[in-house]
């Protein structure tokens, strides 16, 4: 898994039938400096994420397992909101919130 | 999945089965600056996408799954055509439509 | 697998069912010069991993298949914790434990 | 998928038993500049390609299940030769081709 | 599969159980240029391969496959030893043996 902050919204009206009523978030990975420009991914959220929060995506075919269909057209979920993260004992979650 | 803009066609005669009457599409990832330049992906088609076109693309088993054929030589496809995405608020489909 | 080093710990309330009492590490990928910096990993402990460690990471669905619920929401797990490496003939753990 | 160049051939006499026979070609990632240096990568050719070659390689378990054997060591296979592709109008094999 | 350099070894008494016995090598991927310094990846050695040998390593739900546990904790697997790379024409091991 790794750590991303939601920055959007994919509006695409046509799409797989497996992924209508689907919400389709933008997540920015993280690094330690903060934002990691180098990619835009896109992941189905599942847990109720919103802009501007840290989460945790997870890819590959675990995705497409937790949804509930199998053959579902997903190979990314938000699987957790984050709300902290410990950096050697410091909290770095307010960092990332008030920087970008 | 991620974000990327269809830039064009390959035409290979000579190819797996399973891709005969295929529509390979080769696809730029965007980052949040515009075009990735890092490297070229190419993806089935199975929404009828087109050329400048922003779209989904779908990665690995999930690709193949979501194929009629079961073992199709497939780990990347089309799933969406992005109408528009917003970031923070901000719509940014135009601007890389217009860039490129 | 890939090794790296743990680095801090995600908190994270909301998240998927089969997430719930697990150690959500998150690991820095190492190179040859120490710490690579391009990117955040969270990693499900499985062998009482703890702050500071180097640890071996395992990725993808192999991750997934050691977990007791073959429908865990994990795509990465540490796998062992790294005592020592010898790179041609040189212990280069406390290496790296120190220059963090 | 993605695009490459066949670059080279790997010879190695001790290999797992279902590479025997397999031809191992190395391919050099492209992208829209000509030549992605980063990494060599080795994909099993399954249509006759040969050195220079520009074509389209098939990866993870979807490049697995094409083999006849379903637990072959591959995950990675050339599936396509590219006769050219069509870059927003304009023909870049040629170019790739001549530049190397 | 990629074509890497074994650099080291990983000492890890506490691991999980699928890999007890198992010896765990660490590959520097290698690219035109020689070494790439991105990041140190670990595999199970499944042909005998030591250290400075160039080897062929497989990813992913294949290495796991090619294991004689189905559930094995592995994701990459040391599949063969280079003896030597034609790169158009020139033979390339001998240049990275003595390089690094």
């Amino acid at each position: 898994m790794w750590l991303g902050k939601v920055v959007g919204t994919v509006v695409a009206p046509t799409k797989n039938d497996t992924l209508i009523g689907s919400k389709l978030l933008i997540v920015q990975p993280l690094n330690l400096d903060g934002m990691n420009t180098i990619s835009l991914q896109v992941a189905v959220d599942t847990v109720g994420a919103g802009n501007g929060e840290t989460v945790l995506v997870l890819t590959g075919s675990s995705a497409r397992r937790i949804m509930q269909n199998e053959d579902s057209a997903v190979d990314a979920a938000i699987v957790g909101i984050v709300e902290h993260i410990e950096l050697e004992g410091i909290s770095k979650s307010q960092y990332w919130v008030n920087k970008v």
